[in-house]
């Protein structure tokens, strides 16, 4: 609507739409992405998935101020926005095909854009996961990808999968994001903890590495997946409630980082368990097996650790060093409370 | 990011995220669609595409303000949420498999949400495409559907394909959004036209019909066609260039409502050719196939009308009716100028 004047040749004005998209997000070569038929360009991408495949679909959206920092880099959005969305594709299993970008600018901005889709192709290529349509508006700042993956029947990793007696898993290390969102809010216990932040802190919140590769070498190896995007006791939650079962988290032999190994144990265990945005999976698979789990983390190069295990139906109980549980109450982010 | 408090069971809190969704986004029965394995409720959705097709993938985004009145029904606003793209597909001759919903929201106001819903799921019923997945927020109000369909590999409905010679042909009537939304913006001339805004423009403008079974009837008789979003001469421009043709288009004959025919002929032709927000289809077909587009017309009960023919390559020429030419400058709607 509001419709306004365009002239004849769109791509050679530099204030289109079309010119902008032509600019920033047509790459040359694109759409020669194996299984791409169709990129940026026509009503739909036209994609084509392997043969006998389900399709795994996932979208999120970005907005300024909630889920990042008014002025953050650029390049470190692009990378997130995708970098969600495939992390969502890895706690399936699934193999990425392709995405869509709905990006609403409250103006065009050249650097910031070119920055911008040079985070998120770098991302994007990492994972052979081309951009293949989308849309472009302007509007207050929002970014929303929807990532198509693929992953063959009966194989995803889905939440309602678990089973007691599992044990329980986290990739790489957790509560880092927190630590820095919480420093880089000037909150009194974070810069008491840490005069300045460290690059590798606010990367882990900026720059987060979905665990895509670790989630495919789990097929036919874990039972329930989760990414960690809302903390760990709220995502372990689900699986629980999905899967109708309880769980214990061993508070000992964490993947803890020094930086978080040296907070009071009350903000140590808030990152944690409540942090968000670790972007981590957290999976349950059989005791029977750990050698093929260790097999998976060890093919796609990412560590793993087994921090609990899958009980009857209760809820989540933490068992701290002495071997005492103690109660949690789960309180992830919820972007309406 | 902004990690708050969230009680353990957020379904029982009528303001958290999980909340709302399960009140106003997880429907009774659902994910038991044909294809849907998996809905709303994992890391992902899961579908299965019919053996050997592609996957068409469209995704728009709405903007409070820019695509839409700051308060316009809800209703209305989620049946287009849903008809623009489902137009995507339609324009490539693709089934609906489902679709993923982005919702950014300053607030959460049930009754709102409650008619949002109800529009956008009264339209995604209609045409068997049920809502798999998506993400809400808190933020400016902003829609992002993402809709996939599937085809028939090499059956598509492109933009590259049409050919010189082809008949023209647009489904429906056009130009009715654009009259509606210049009344509803009491610009002059269209308020001059109309006292008031009759019910059967407006809706035009906020409950557009995506041509969805005539773009599938359409398969193997239509060589290229687009959906009518940014107005006929900008979009009929898109096929003009990616197939390198021209266009003559005739000024008589129009499929015209009553209230288009009576504007002046300059406002006439403004809203026909720069209109916007049609929703129709535009394509193109051999003038051996004229039974075909017509049965093809007649099984999706969707009316047709030839407009005009495929040149060699020369731009857009009018045709008026003294079977003179005028030139026509495209300028259709774009975000960013």
């Amino acid at each position: 609507m509001s419709p306004t004047r365009k002239p004849p040749d769109p791509v050679q004005d530099r204030r289109g739409e079309f010119a902008l998209i032509a600019r920033h997000f047509v790459r040359p070569g694109s759409p020669r992405s194996p299984g791409v038929e169709l990129g940026i360009g026509d009503d739909c991408a036209l994609l084509t998935p392997s043969p006998g495949h389900q399709l795994a679909i996932s979208s999120d959206m970005l907005v300024e101020g909630r889920h990042f920092f008014p002025g953050v880099a650029p390049e470190a959005l692009g990378h997130k926005a995708l970098a969600v969305n495939l992390s969502d594709l890895a706690a399936m299993g699934a193999r990425p095909l392709g995405f869509t970008l709905a990006l609403s600018l409250p103006a065009v901005d050249d650097p910031w854009l070119a920055a911008f889709a040079s985070g998120l192709f770098a991302l994007a290529d990492q994972h052979g996961c081309p951009l293949v349509g989308g849309d472009t508006t302007r509007g207050p700042l929002n970014i929303c990808v929807t990532v198509i993956g693929e992953v063959l029947p009966g194989r995803a990793l889905r939440r309602d999968a678990a089973q007691e007696g599992d044990d329980i898993y986290v990739s790489g290390s957790i509560g880092e994001a927190r630590l820095a969102l919480e420093h880089l809010r000037a909150t009194p216990w974070a810069t008491a903890a840490l005069p300045s932040l460290p690059k590798h802190l606010r990367d882990r919140l900026e720059r987060p590495s979905p665990r895509v590769a670790l989630g495919q070498a789990l097929l036919g190896v874990a039972h329930a997946a989760i990414d960690l995007s809302d903390g760990l006791a709220g995502d372990l939650g689900h699986i629980l409630q999905a899967s109708g079962v309880g769980a214990e988290l061993q508070l000992v032999n964490w993947p803890l980082t020094a930086e978080l190994k040296a907070l009071p144990e009350p903000h140590r265990l808030e990152c944690l368990l409540n942090g968000g945005d670790d972007y981590e999976l957290l999976f349950t698979a059989p005791t029977s097996a750990r050698t093929a789990v260790d097999q998976a983390a060890k093919s796609s190069a990412t560590p793993v650790h087994r921090v609990g295990r899958i009980t009857q139906a209760g809820g989540l109980r933490l068992i701290d060093a002495t071997g005492n549980a103690r109660p949690w109450t789960a309180r992830g982010y919820d972007h309406f409370i």
